[in-house]
């Protein structure tokens, strides 16, 4: 039975692999923003009566560092974020430059081993591909967060993945057990691996909690999962659900509750954005797809007719938009439709449930939980280990842990 | 502690207030169509596994009679819907045109005190007010379903009211006591009453099951359901929850659960038929959007800003259509919005949740169970005595019930 | 200079490639409903007053017949019709079953040739290939036409290809000239056509009007549009604008009168039935979208992302649903969106246009035209000869058209 | 017959009736940045090839003053515009600061005579109402207007009425001629004008071109009219058509040119910011709806039911967002709808038409035209002597003026 999380003493490490991509770059804009009182944390949950009494990390004691690919610095990142959609307030930009700056001084060079074409193309060309062996790189990334912690005075620091949407790699016995894992790394074997893999590892290695907030299969593999649970961190994944799934997730229960058959659900989605670019490439698509598109089955109960569609519309940015057409029967045999259009900014509704969790795996630890972070499945698109995609019975494993970590 | 059901013994009588309605037709007609095995039982959850084990009446067992104002006869009203919306399939008719003749006979002519302008003008002149005593009209309502149930040998029987919204009644502490509320009928004070406060009371004073399925708020005054009370009757209300306002309470929550702030939710609500015409009058309409706005705030905790719009476009007949805007913001203070456009018959999803709250009353009634049903709130969306108007709590609270009545 | 029409002498024949589809099943109920005063003419514009004065046949001399691969009778296909989208009312049905099998018996075999894998697999297996070589085939239909108007003693007949979209054939120098496609048809070069190469070549060769209303590449090639114009006949095509496109070509002019970029123009059609299933086939779709997808760039002068999606979701049957989304740019490079849902049954909106070109080409033939018809520019996506996609530009084609032919 | 426009010789003064509103604050802001090259002419249709050849006046030579009486500064105006919707970039703000200032130098304070309730309760109290009597307040507006031209040395000014929409001025013989509006006047009868009518006849008695952007039925009126045109100047109005109305111009023909009877059309609009406000007094509403309303049945010929809404949603600001559901029937008298979903920005579309209507009246005053300006119809939801509402046919009005205005 885990023990009461003590008061949260001193500074939280929040480490990003993705550290300068949009959802990165909004993340520690915002929280830089809401520790000095620029900002409302306005879709924090950490910030509402749901986490009164239990001892969180405070928003100002949150030190930023990470890997990343892309080159520029946060500022620039920031600037394009105004320039496309408006979500980082000009004015506000100005005033945190040089926190930003600050930040960019913890950012160092990321992991590129068998990415895939598309993440590839955006990367520059000289960092295009990690040439190191795999072994030389797990260290790598390793020995980049212990520095980062022993630099910064960091007892405690969470590991988020906010990479690029991988393709699927093609998993078999190598990634089943840890003793596999390190033979395949050991011989160098790169297309056994993706970025994520090396970044998971390094992690669990440290024994640090993670956070997989992408689709990618290749991170949260069984040879990783057991390696956290041995050295005693939680972890959880995978997808963040922020948009059309989180919609989806709260609506199809409705029609469970009224017997109103669905015969068909097409969900549309439109994004521009780096996102939209890797989402255009097939390969990394259906990873993306098989995730947003398995819960409706699980939450009715039985098999419908579903599509999900991703298209890359350059000129909406970050701001996605999704149109889902939904065809019912009812009493009689009558079909009826609803339809909803979503337009949201992606990463400004990935960003605070990120900070969420990073705040509530970092108490997880100090309370002493390892393994996947059960009450964390709202969060996520394919929640580890739950078999409840219904939003609403979500929501109750996270109100019901909150309760008992209020004691 | 109420006891367990014992087996539904015999016929269950279903006598209606407002028996040739748009909704009491298409009810009518789908119970003989699934009694029949004519129908799938397709938006009845009393036909889920849900109910798997728990004595309800049986479909083949539901008996109708009922009271209504306005002229012709069942099929007529059929004929109308399948011309009007199609819902009523042609060839379901031709093959049910003797079971609802039968019903006909147990129609009788329905009470008009009161009622208001616009359903005065919808009724035959000759039939558009009642000109007998209160106290009279009382008894005469109270004999019409005594001589119903004597003559077809029904000993347990559920009232249902399923007339038109009646403008609001100004309520005051002569609605407070049966004492005081029978005073005022037998002084004939006509105003004081509509008349759902007839059907209630000729219910109340006969211990029968009572469903109020309209916004009225003359029906379920102190007085009557403190009668129901006594009389040993359970009872629920008000304002089935059937197209819009479902969709609002089960995607409210969702922005509660991601500390997402709802700043505007507009809602427009466009229907023909008689209850557009009804609801086109402002003192009517009243009654129904007040019944429509309170939940939103309830749901989310905060005062927001919101509207319901309900407009007359007689070309819709009853199939309604709504649309609603959402307008809410995020992480940074980023506004965002979504909408949805809900196209559903009216009738088609009232009809099987009329349906299953009968058997449900007449279930309670069964396990001696008398007063509001609060188990039943998620079909209200002005549930008596329950303060949860997020539908996935409500629907707990019927989950709750059954598993309870299942023993 | 064409002379003006006489008064349309005696009955017209009008013979349907495809004549048990839904599209010519609803057009030939509706013709009879309207020819014998059971509907209003809606939908058609050769009964309005932009053709008052002008001598068309009446509705009540138009003659049905027609080649048809599917198995089965134009009552059978009327009452699938009510079953699944109601659009034949029941009673009407009822009526009209008489007329309906003595049109059954002027319908012949049609042609199977080279139809592609999933025309052929909707059909009977033992019809899903015509056997005898091709020439014999186009004389075959040839006489079938011909044999049709001897018996019915018409004088005048227009041919409609109402057939399912056909994969596209590869053009070359053989569909140059009329010399070289009847060197591979003798050849029984198969490949070389499609069943509606077949049914034109035919219609062609008896020197009948011709309205191509699918978007098959195969029908209207040189070879065949030469031998039209040799043999005096009037054609049009290809591929009926009747729903999503109809309103880009109505909408997409705005945004140019005001000088609005349109970003982006995303198109999502959602529809089931035969027709979803074809296009649901990779190939088929080609030839549908290459026709939807061009007239935006045309409209507005530039280039622009465009999408234009096709899904099969069986439920819907014949009622297609599309979502489109217009980003567009202003003053100040602001970016704005708007949306829009259309929700039509495609038969009902087809059948009428289909009638009234069936009606203007036997007007253009009486008047001495030949060759393309193009007036009839606004009810096509690639309108034969016509650069204008406006749909504004296009009506004034027509409506010019008209006061011609009024005098 | 008009003669050809010379050369635009020199600067063109624009006087704003509402010179710090939403509207004239991105207009000034636009038009200050396109002429320094900062921004791209997007929404300006005297900036494309409909005008090439056509000696307008050029962008640098706009000169801008005017009245207004609201407080602050332009650059305040445009800081809450930024922060309200960003649809005034915040870079762009900042480099265009000091141009802001000299605007400001030329703004008068406003004339505030029987303005109504609301926009009353908008201005700072001290300015709530002009003091002076109406001939002074006359002979003072024009006055200011007769400064700015002789202090900024122009020849030409166009003076445009921007303000709130105002409610509606029952109108009289008084207001038909002349003679007998200053009559009124001189007898300071203050309820028979509304603020447009003062600034209307001061531009009037100027002689000056003047473009009535407002609703408002108090400016234009016969004895206003007739003095323009005595005066030898041109004028148009009113009420600009940006959005929703905009799209339905669009729209609504196409249900004409097949013969789909329209049976309901209804819009809702919401908005929010000062005309949000304005418009939520029922008063100011019944100005703006009755503009909105009355085209469908002029474009389609036939009465039919329609609805125009328009709510106050204060969190919108100036994103206005539109809602239309058209209900329509076709073939076989067979239901089907569209519905349109319209996001924009109320200034952002309106700014570029004012300023090409500005450009267009000093065109047509050089050529010698005076009198309404029938070609300008498109831009207005109520062309003045114009009875097309279809917006193809008033964008050909605009083309064919422009093809004889090259020459």
């Amino acid at each position: 039975m885990p023990s009461q999380a003590k008061p949260a003493p001193g500074k939280l490490g929040v480490w990003i692999f993705g550290a300068r991509g949009g959802l990165a770059t909004t993340l520690i804009v915002g929280a830089k923003s809401i520790a000095r009182g620029l900002s409302d944390p306005q879709g924090l949950l950490t910030e509402t009566e749901l986490c009164d009494g239990v001892p969180l990390a405070p928003m100002d004691k949150l030190v930023f560092g990470g890997h990343e690919v892309r080159k520029g610095t946060l500022a620039e990142s920031a600037e394009e974020i105004y320039e496309q959609t408006g979500t980082i307030p000009y004015p506000l930009l100005e005033k945190i430059r040089a926190s930003l700056k600050s930040v960019d001084a913890e950012i160092e060079q990321g992991c590129m081993v068998n990415a895939g074409r598309t993440i590839q193309k955006l990367v520059p060309k000289s960092k295009a591909a990690s040439t190191k062996p795999l072994r030389a790189e797990v260290d790598r990334i390793r020995r980049d967060i212990q520095s980062f912690m022993k630099r910064k005075k960091l007892s405690r620091c969470v590991c988020v993945n906010l990479t690029s949407t991988e393709p699927q790699l093609k998993l078999n016995g190598n990634h089943g057990t840890i003793e596999k894992l390190r033979k395949t790394i050991d011989a160098d074997r790169r297309t056994a691996v993706r970025p994520s893999t090396v970044y998971a590892l390094a992690a669990a290695e440290l024994g640090l909690p993670f956070i997989h907030f992408t689709p990618s299969n290749a991170a949260l593999i069984p040879a990783i999962t057991t390696l956290f649970e041995e050295n005693g961190a939680p972890f959880m994944g995978s997808d963040g659900k922020t948009g059309e799934t989180l919609v989806k997730s709260a609506l199809a229960p409705m029609f469970k509750y009224r017997n109103l058959q669905v015969l068909s659900w097409q969900g549309y989605n439109i994004l521009g954005d780096r996102d939209g670019v890797v989402l255009a490439d097939a390969e990394n698509k259906r990873t993306k797809v098989e995730s947003k598109d398995a819960l409706l089955t699980k939450i009715l109960g039985y098999p419908l007719h579903t599509h999900v569609g991703i298209d890359y519309v350059p000129s909406l940015n970050d701001l996605k938009t999704a149109w889902d057409f939904v065809h019912f029967k009812g009493f009689l045999d009558y079909k009826m439709s609803m339809q909803f259009t979503w337009q949201g900014c992606d990463a400004i509704l990935a960003a605070p449930i990120v900070i969420d969790m990073v705040r509530l795996a970092d108490l997880a630890a100090r309370r002493g939980e390892s393994g996947p972070l059960r009450h964390l499945s709202c969060f996520f698109k394919k929640p580890l280990d739950v078999d409840a995609h219904d939003l609403h019975l979500q929501w109750h494993l996270l109100t019901d842990y909150m309760r008992r970590a209020r004691g």
